[in-house]
């Protein structure tokens, strides 16, 4: 299963870039001198190591927990009995990886994970078939990401199919918490820090890759509920040369408060929109579909924002797309990736154009939307009044379902 | 001394928001249903507790370090004995105050700190002035500034002169540290994080406050070097609606690779632009200041860009803006809070108007910049060529060292 992998996408992943020493230059300092005067011999070391699965150990815990009641799951809340973890430094390179415990980290408080916000993350789920496999879903997709985050804030890359044989290792030995009923999942926190403990801004000398694992039910357990969203348009979420496209923590935080004033009146998530234009580009931490029906030919379109730096690159986004075009395209249906104006949505709307809106991420794989407010017009997004859920987003979720927990043999389900 | 800043700036800053209870929501659950169905106490609770000095407890080490030769310090690398510390929770608000030895921070991997960057930071300096004070430069400005990088991640905020009188005593007793040359200092790093332990994207229940405290010595230990700057037009550090202008950890990994980038081509520091103007916003990690002769009236103008939201407010910059308005306006200067483009600044370069530029930051507090590299263009910055510093910077440092040192008495410098 992994050669597979291997094989599909080999092309589009990064080698690690050439590291410069970085030992904790002042703010302004003459950079280029103070790195080779340093550690001159940073430059003549050997090749750092990559990630080697063939070095891993594990220390299992002397006090395994009681899995919980699944129905009582909440996501991110309960974690299981271990943590994977790869200690990387740019003289050796990544050390060898522990599965050990689950343990709180200790820290310097001058460590810049905590200054300078040197994180990036992955969210992904290993799900459990019928016939009991623990499954990843599209890892090398994942991994892949991850390494074009860690490449983006000066953290180390490293090999991706390393990487996923480690993870798929520790979800198969976790899958005592993987609860054997539809809808349930372990969801997979791969996570990576700078770890170094100088208050220098630049390049980490040190990191610490981890993986923790929890538990988690179904998004919706009584069946879908659709979202009414906020649209925002006082604060922007990201900027092209930004970094709003890396699933960087630096990209969480900000979007609280524009997600606490939507609640405030009345609504489940903001909808970030961009420019003068008011482009719709993403609801909270997900994508956004569009589907609406053409005014002149009547032909019918799924659309999401293209891949133009502002937009995370959602594996759900991409998963739903390549679904929409084997499967949708052949019924008629034109299949997007291109920019929409509120505006457009909106007259799409009136003219009872507007088909269905849903968001696209990992945690609820599709989630429905019933209104958009904008500028005091409430938005309709074309759900009847009982409806829960548009028909394609039911589709989605379904042909999702079926890859993920393996009912449908398919290349992006990956057997640990 | 306390009640002066308290004076000074009540103006300015912002009270502690009502907070909702914030429990590892999903990513696109019901706000509003979920946050006040967990905990519906919190709606009732009394008001949480403000940062409290009376309540300090100081722990001292039981093994102080020796004070490193001050000739020896980098910057941000060694730390003193011991560490102000507090914690605040929704429900309680800011805890006891604790100064105790310097120590780990001992976090689960679950915290949000190393997963969404709920981070935020202040840098300060402590100077020892030649009675033996010690003094604090202008924190009621960094703490007005903490408070609102604070608000803007959904961190909690806190009395500013509460805080200010903890570091003032944390600094006090760390004065040994603090060599009683000049040009040294004890540089303070105010730090703010979410330690809620989930992961759900959510106002963080928990965070911690935390002070500590690095001795640093000169900027230019042997007067100053002026830097080149290589202009980066490839990549976007702050936008409209963004973050830029807080002092959050998410605006500083990001800054890594285009440092990296201008080192690698010979370059100590890049130069961000903004927008298909290329204006001219931010050094690095400092505010930038540009001295030209006006083209027609031939009036000396320093030029800084205005506080637009995509421009940290900087404190040396706005001393220098003081101390120029004060100093600088009645010999004729104009002072102006303005953008101004790299097309103008070139322009001023050929014709000999661009009289210096120069950065602004708490570190170097000014440094002086010989040329900017700009589309394959060396933009010559108007130092003669064994110079390593204009005049208004020279005369700027030699202004802000005697307020900082104490060696004239000023509304700035405020003894601990």
């Amino acid at each position: 299963m992994l050669r597979q992998i291997v094989r599909r996408s080999s092309r589009a992943l990064q080698k690690p870039a050439a590291r410069p020493s970085s030992y904790s230059q002042n703010m302004l300092q003459p950079a280029m001198s103070r790195w080779y005067s340093i550690h001159p011999e940073a430059a003549s070391a050997a090749k750092p190591l990559d990630i080697d699965p063939t070095r891993l150990s594990i220390t299992k815990t002397k006090s395994p927990k009681t899995p919980k009641d699944p129905s009582q799951l909440v996501f991110g809340r309960e974690f299981t009995d271990h943590m994977l973890t790869i200690e990387w430094n740019q003289t050796e390179g990544w050390l060898a990886p522990t599965i050990s415990p689950y343990q709180n980290l200790s820290l310097d408080p001058a460590t810049c994970v905590f200054h300078y916000a040197f994180e990036c993350f992955e969210g992904m789920k290993a799900y459990k078939d019928n016939q009991g496999n623990v499954r990843l879903f599209r890892p090398d997709k994942n991994m892949e990401r991850f390494n074009k985050s860690a490449a983006r804030i000066a953290l180390p890359t490293f090999s991706p199919y390393a990487a996923i044989d480690l993870i798929a290792q520790f979800a198969k030995l976790e899958e005592r918490f993987i609860p054997n009923e539809r809808g349930y999942s372990l969801y997979l926190r791969p996570t990576l820090i700078g770890t170094q403990k100088t208050l220098g801004v630049s390049a980490p000398g040190s990191a610490l890759l981890f993986v923790i694992a929890s538990p988690v039910g179904p998004y919706y357990p009584t069946g879908f509920k659709a979202v009414s969203l906020e649209a925002t348009d006082y604060a922007v979420r990201a900027w092209p040369g930004g970094v709003g496209d890396k699933k960087l923590g630096a990209n969480y935080a900000p979007c609280i408060v524009p997600q606490m004033e939507a609640a405030k009146r009345g609504f489940q998530q903001n909808l970030w929109l961009f420019g003068p234009e008011e482009y719709v580009t993403e609801v909270g931490t997900m994508n956004l579909f569009v589907a609406i029906k053409n005014k002149e030919t009547g032909q019918k379109e799924l659309i999401t924002a293209p891949l133009d730096g502002t937009i995370l690159e959602g594996v759900t986004r991409d998963s739903i797309l390549g679904l929409a075009r084997e499967k949708l395209a052949p019924e008629g249906w034109l299949i997007s990736e291109r920019k929409i104006t509120m505006k457009e949505l909106h007259e799409a709307s009136l003219e009872g154009r507007l088909l269905e809106v849903f968001g696209a991420g990992t945690a609820a794989i599709v989630s429905p939307v019933r209104k958009i407010s904008w500028k005091g017009t409430m938005v309709d997004c074309g759900l009847h009044e009982h409806e829960e859920s548009g028909e394609i987003a039911l589709k989605m979720k379904n042909w999702m379902d079926a890859i993920q927990y393996g009912d449908e043999e398919h290349e992006w389900s990956h057997i640990c």
